[in-house]
């Protein structure tokens, strides 16, 4: 029998970037997570550089902190092997994800969007291949059975530019400073660590 | 009926700064969560400024990167709360450590210094008092049945001094670049989310 006001679980977006490390596990596990605590998620692209470059770093943080980066390979790597999840350390790091975030922005509430997401993370943190290469990007849709060449072209939009810099300057005004984020309402988790809790929080919040 | 080659758990390193917010859930969690597992512990104080500074920080990170700092006190906020632990933001931070780092480094292996070094974490994030003064760490010691006297005099001895130092030197040539972290032979673990995960990693190690 259900509660006589029980009502339905917030939302949580999901805002990731296609370089970032933690976003790749957070990826992987978010959708059937939420699944199983009947949460409906949001898939938000958005970029880093412009936030790294609001705090005065041109780069990933765990290249400009070398001892933070070297712990970071070594504790996704536990991550990954506890998850079960593959994970090939990228030969150039960071990727840049903006051709593949452009196509999520701007075909966001598409059914395959998770999994084309899944995909570009796999391409860069199992493959080590590079994200930024628009036949790369291609093979990946195909595979899903979508039009290719029209999704690209409609990536490569000023429509599509404008959009997502605008989900980047949304981000920045919501207080997002890093990747994998989640926004429950105005409530803000960080990282792959906090991806339960977030989830958590959308079933409790609702009633 | 036991294994016939079961051998003991590794011992785990348990390194904190009196300063740093999220060691402070970790201070007021090890002991029980290592005992239930049969881990040792070792407390190690160190300095986090003298780490800081060579990346570059002549302050708290949090400080430094207001955006970020807004998000670990909700953050610290909702982790207290769920733990149960009381937090009252304090007015002034970060606080001043060096001196009970000092009292930590000179008694190490005293049985006192757990519930030393929880207390001093309350005074700075549940009392929101001054634990840079050497009244209040007298208390401290003193209501745990020590010779405040003795121990305030010893732990300002050039020896003292100079332990901490060279602990401080050994967290940076062992890969510590935060707070709290843990180190299970030289297996890294960084943050209060990892506690759980390095006990585990101590009990696996010895298997």
């Amino acid at each position: 029998m259900s509660e006589p006001f029980e009502s339905k679980p917030m939302k949580v977006e999901f805002w990731f970037e296609f370089a970032s490390t933690y976003s790749y596990p957070a990826a992987m596990r978010i959708e059937a997570l939420a699944a199983s605590r009947g949460v409906a998620v949001a898939w938000r692209s958005f970029l880093l550089a412009p936030i790294f470059q609001q705090q005065g770093w041109n780069n990933s943080p765990f290249n400009i902190y070398p001892v933070k980066g070297q712990y970071m390979w070594r504790d996704l790597e536990r991550i990954c092997d506890r998850l079960d999840i593959p994970l090939r350390r990228p030969t150039k790091f960071p990727r840049n994800g903006l051709l593949a975030a452009r196509v999520v922005c701007s075909h966001a509430d598409e059914p395959w969007i998770p999994d084309f997401v899944r995909g570009i993370y796999s391409v860069n943190f199992a493959e080590d291949a590079e994200i930024s290469d628009p036949t790369v990007i291609s093979r990946c849709l195909t595979s899903l059975g979508q039009d290719a060449a029209a999704i690209l072209a409609t990536a490569e939009t000023p429509a599509s530019k404008d959009k997502l810099k605008a989900q980047t300057a949304e981000a920045m005004e919501r207080g997002l400073f890093g990747a994998p984020s989640f926004l429950v309402g105005g409530e803000l988790f960080w990282g792959n660590d906090r991806l339960e809790e977030a989830l958590d929080w959308a079933v409790r919040a609702a009633r």
